[in-house]
């Protein structure tokens, strides 16, 4: 039986002022670095430790996990960074307050947009300064990578690959994994290990800076999950 | 022509309390960490920029990244940590005060074990709590590499294959290298790179958190050098 922990971001300023976020590096607020300092304060309490860590390019998941890690005396952990665990692209809502944006588009089809598996908001029209075009950490990525939005779904299809590819290897050879990463990204993560169907798993809520601990057995397979 | 850059941490509790501390982990200060902040602001405003980061596996080197990194909003690049990037071993004077023990050994017994290229200082001794055998960062290590004491051409020794295989491939790839780490490891590199001599190294001092700036050639030959 291994376990593997997934922690979303602390509190950022932008879910204090109510924007939507999306792939905008913001920081952390002040409770968002107390969260993720308690995080850590948790996990050192209960036991856990950690042979290998993975994170977002986006500094409200990486100073999170810093925090975690630094908390645990761990800071010496590998840690790989990949844009695919990414929190998924918020296209043209991006910046926008959320209880605007329901005033302006109605409720309905803002709820749509959230809690939908499939229906992307409005794309970032060309040119648009908030596109990750120009980036330099998205340098490698190829024009079909790099979204101008994004359904849970296409989250979903890009966290995948990366979990097959550089997490459940890791964890099959027996080691002990720390994810910090996004709201959404760990959706994908959730409903690829818990088996949630795509009408569950938009409803499916991670508070922030809270650990959520998967048991796992030799295949990879849960045999319990809880929030610590 | 690239861009290499050496940082030797921020002050620790130690080098405050003028303590022998070689692998002991130990904490920046206050200063060291506003030494750090201070490193990233002044690579930011001289227009550097990196694409990939490596450090030790101890915490006043990976904190002093780390701080460096979030003031030059890099958070996101990539981060290697290896022992091998680790200070000289300190052997049996790890924790001693560097005046009581020039008071015990004689100020010329420790200048030698302090400025000499091979001369050791005393090991640990087996069992002693200092040891990094049981400490599960150093798992991997064979018994060999291990060190119980390390004198500066040992820690040279260790240093230079990482260079080899894993620093220079990437500079010579072109990216932007930054090295995070300690007074000697980095001697380490600055002896090689410079081709210091063995009477000449010892004696080179680098400054805790003041960039040490490496213009080299397309074969890693430096061009210039000199502190930011």
């Amino acid at each position: 039986m291994t376990k593997l922990v997934l922690i979303r971001h602390g509190q950022s300023v932008w879910n204090q002022q109510d924007l939507f976020t999306g792939w905008t590096d913001v920081e952390l607020t002040e409770q968002g670095v107390a969260e993720a300092k308690a995080a850590g304060e948790k996990l050192l309490a209960a036991g856990y430790d950690f042979d290998a860590c993975h994170t977002s390019v986006l500094k409200r998941a990486i100073k999170t996990l810093n925090l975690v890690l630094e908390t645990m005396d761990r800071l010496w952990l590998p840690v790989q960074k990949d844009w695919r665990l990414n929190e998924r692209h918020y296209g043209g809502l991006q910046g926008l307050n959320k209880t605007q944006t329901a005033a302006l588009h109605g409720k309905e089809q803002v709820h749509i947009w959230r809690r939908s598996y499939d229906i992307p908001p409005p794309p970032l029209p060309e040119g648009d300064e908030r596109l990750p075009d120009g980036d330099r950490r998205y340098t490698g990525l190829s024009k079909d990578q790099l979204p101008r939005t994004e359904s849970l779904k296409d989250c979903v299809a890009r966290v995948l690959p990366y979990w097959h590819e550089s997490i459940a290897p890791q964890i099959r050879a027996g080691q002990r994994v720390l994810i910090s990463a996004h709201g959404n990204s760990l959706r994908g993560l959730v409903m690829y290990l818990s088996g949630l169907t795509e009408e569950e798993i938009p409803g499916f809520e991670i508070p922030t800076g809270r650990p959520l601990v998967y048991e796992l057995d030799g295949d990879l397979k849960p045999t319990d999950r809880f929030f610590l």
